[in-house]
């Protein structure tokens, strides 16, 4: 039901009423104020003889501490004092403008992580991990833990501490949003093969992300990725 | 003097023409065949901490064995039998088409990375590591040990292991090699990080590398990232 409500939303305006007003069967969809990020474990070359994709995961979730260090490893703030006055994250961005946005779709809904205050705000309840994969593509993974979806905010260019002239040209900034997309996502691959999770970076459905996530016109979704305990054959 | 007579190759002709016909002068610059890969010491979370953007170098050169480390790192052969039949490397690309070419300018000349064979081929000789930097750009860090430089050939595409539609749309291309340009980077950044090497992502002169490059219509030249000693306050 939850999702066929959802299905109907075929406007912004009903997609952020429907994340706003969460019914009692949502109730535990509420800010996750993540654990603190610990020092895991696994070495870089390992990790790196290890990266590769999958594409079959278990339903296994991870505990919140698991989720705790892929969210910071995916963009995470690792000193306070970065590029411009502002805190530097894991991955690099252009003039440090941190343009990406990553969602996270749980069995539960899809939340936006914060790296400030390294928590997960609600935005929209219901299982919509399907819609961070391809329309046309196979449902494989829809089962996994978390499927992220990376948007870019090119509003975030106004703020970036380097003002150089193309971060105002459509194609530059394409230019860099995807590239910074790719860094997120690199470091993704290399946290999951650490940590012996798979993971998938793919297609999502950008227009039915766009709606139920009450997106706005200087928001792009871009990709999904999928991370989980890989299906043992 | 070097630097002047490619500078006077005008046409991709020309380019070409250079890169083949070295002159006694250029002697050294000549295939590197790199020792094998080695499991370098490094944690994941270690590096993720650690990494930022360092835009200032000392002129001290790489270790072939580091050299070698990081060029696998990047994008490196990491198991025989990656998807689709074909090896597979250390980052993703769009349906493993490997569509993106890395070539290393150093102080001699530029080369192109061969990862079946782990080696760099020689393609233009000089020192242009100036050139793998944006026009506009502050020369900086133009005498770091390696500054990489990003091409993508769509070409690759048509060999790629599964042929989606989007493969065919420019726009959708964009996309998909701007990322796996991105997830080359994240590696290298983290290698970077965990072997105590700075490294910065930019812009790069991009009609002027396609000119020495001698690249033709079906590659496009993205973005340098250089890598090596951080200069010492």
């Amino acid at each position: 039901m939850k999702n066929r409500r959802n299905r109907t939303a075929t406007h912004k305006g009903a997609a952020k009423a429907s994340a706003r007003n969460l019914s009692p069967a949502s109730a535990k969809f509420e800010r996750i104020v993540l654990p603190p990020p610990t020092l895991f474990g696994g070495n870089v070359a390992a990790a790196l003889k290890k990266r590769r994709t999958v594409r079959s995961f278990s339903d296994k979730k991870l505990s919140r501490r698991t989720l705790s260090n892929l969210l910071w490893s995916a963009c995470g703030v690792n000193r306070k004092s970065g590029p411009f006055g502002v805190p530097g994250i894991t991955a690099g961005s252009a003039s440090n403008s941190q343009e990406i946005d990553l969602y996270a779709a749980l069995e539960e809904g899809i939340y936006l992580y914060e790296a400030g205050s390294h928590s997960l705000r609600p935005v929209a309840a219901g299982d919509m991990r399907r819609l961070a994969l391809g329309e046309r593509q196979e449902p494989t993974g829809s089962n996994a833990a978390v499927r992220l979806i990376f948007v870019a905010d090119i509003e975030k260019y106004k703020k970036a501490g380097f003002q150089e002239p193309g971060l105002w040209d459509a194609e530059v900034q394409k230019s860099y949003y995807y590239v910074d997309a790719g860094l997120i996502a690199g470091n993704l691959y290399l946290f999951a093969a650490s940590q012996g999770l798979g993971a998938w970076f793919h297609n999502c459905n950008r227009s039915e992300l766009a709606l139920r996530l009450g997106l706005g016109s200087n928001q792009r979704v871009l990709f999904g990725q999928t991370i989980g305990y890989a299906q043992k054959d």
